[in-house]
């Protein structure tokens, strides 16, 4: 297990020496059945997290059924993040290899065509519904729970906001997909469907991001910062309530507003 | 030509409704010789920088004059940004091609393997000396331009600092490596040198930034927010001076603070 973040020398505008912690920044390969599907720079923890959450936000594999195995080998100059996938799984992987689809990235950057970069998503068939109170309250408790970010001020974070039980998890990294990912596994590790809460970002809200909450069946998204016209498109698509520039208490609700506030008399 | 964003009903904490423009985002293949090298989300504005500073960051060409045409076509769904290069540059990208290196994305996430994420990087020759009150002021001129910015809170800057002439070029985008590369081009375009000053940027600094920045010759940068431990390691070895976690006039020199403030008598 490497460090997350370090000390190093710096000097001020003044030319004082002083010291900041960075936060550690390593090459991971993501690796299904032998083969590299992507390499990220990443955050050297949760890395069992991650190779199961990018498999599901990428659609490598349905369920963490599909995975049989899990293994983190680091190489010194990186880190392999390897997973095993069941049969099924397994040789539809190795068909989309064979069609030429090649690494994946970040969901976008790797893809080798237009045709490729809005892929279609799936509708959300179901969601949670959250007080008016939550998003605020939502963004607060995740602000409350960074320990890279706070040490580093070169982080993300993602959680999970369960309306009965408040937040019940949190993972961080310096690329905010790399965070959705690792929550996305860790929800999946700890046999919490995504419809039942809601996802909390310290991000911008651009489209792979919605994308990658589409897939895993997530249906409110609440991000610190502003999204694109783009992921409001998609999530609008998608059935995905998007909650945005959450401050305190206010927020703008950009998407099937319906979920949030008391529930209407039918 | 698109427009860079648009105004989009809202519903506020209270479920009063509102509007607020959003930044558009639009998938942008990156198209060398007839073959699509990456697909990128991108702002669509600059696309002539963008197809050019990619090729220039991500050493598809050594400079301006290897790419002999550029043409922007859009297809609806997306942006083809298209270049041409000169047949020495063709012959080398497609030998690269058939030795199986696949779409570069952001320059790291569509790699293959962990030997291809850091890359062996150009030791800097010559940079530009900045004073002590350069980045302060570089910081305050790029946060004083950036029009997508102010509308839409979701986008980041890369400008160009001269000592002698100040903020000379900026370049707005979705993406902080996209707003890199598009300043890379639009610097290429007007024949100014990256070694004569400082690139400015909004964002947190990555190691894919410094790698970016090494491969044109950039020798100082000025970022608003911290370096990763990894980032500040390449420039540090490729003789890049980061100063980070800019606001007002205070910052970190993490590397090379022999180029600010007043040179030393020899």
């Amino acid at each position: 297990m490497r460090a997350l973040w370090s000390a190093h020398a710096i000097c001020d505008a003044g030319g004082a020496p002083g010291s900041r912690a960075l936060a550690e920044e390593v090459p991971v390969a993501l690796v299904y059945d032998g083969a590299t599907q992507a390499v990220m720079m990443a955050s050297p923890a949760d890395l069992e997290d991650f190779v199961l959450g990018f498999a599901l936000t990428e659609g490598i594999v349905r369920g963490r059924a599909e995975i049989t195995a899990t293994e983190i080998v680091d190489q010194g100059r990186g880190i392999e993040a390897r997973a095993w996938l069941a049969p099924g799984a397994g040789a539809a992987l190795a068909q989309r290899r064979r069609a030429g689809v090649g690494p994946l990235g970040c969901g976008l950057c790797g893809i080798n065509s237009l045709s490729e970069a809005l892929r279609p998503l799936p509708r959300i068939a179901r969601a949670a519904r959250l007080t008016a109170d939550s998003p605020g309250r939502a963004m607060a408790a995740l602000a409350a729970a960074q320990p890279l970010q706070d040490a580093t001020r070169a982080a993300h974070a993602a959680g999970f906001w369960l309306p009965s039980a408040g937040l019940i998890a949190l993972r961080e990294d310096v690329g905010r997909h790399n965070a959705l990912d690792k929550l996305a596994g860790a929800l999946a590790r700890a046999g919490i469907a995504p419809d039942t809460g809601a996802v909390v970002l310290t991000s911008r809200l651009s489209v792979d991001l919605v994308q990658k909450a589409a897939v895993i069946g997530a249906g409110v998204l609440i991000a610190a910062s502003a999204p694109t016209a783009l992921a409001v498109a998609e999530a609008e698509a998608a059935g995905i309530t998007v909650i945005a520039r959450t401050r305190g208490n206010a927020y703008d609700i950009h998407t099937h507003a319906d979920r949030i506030g008391p529930e209407q008399a039918a």
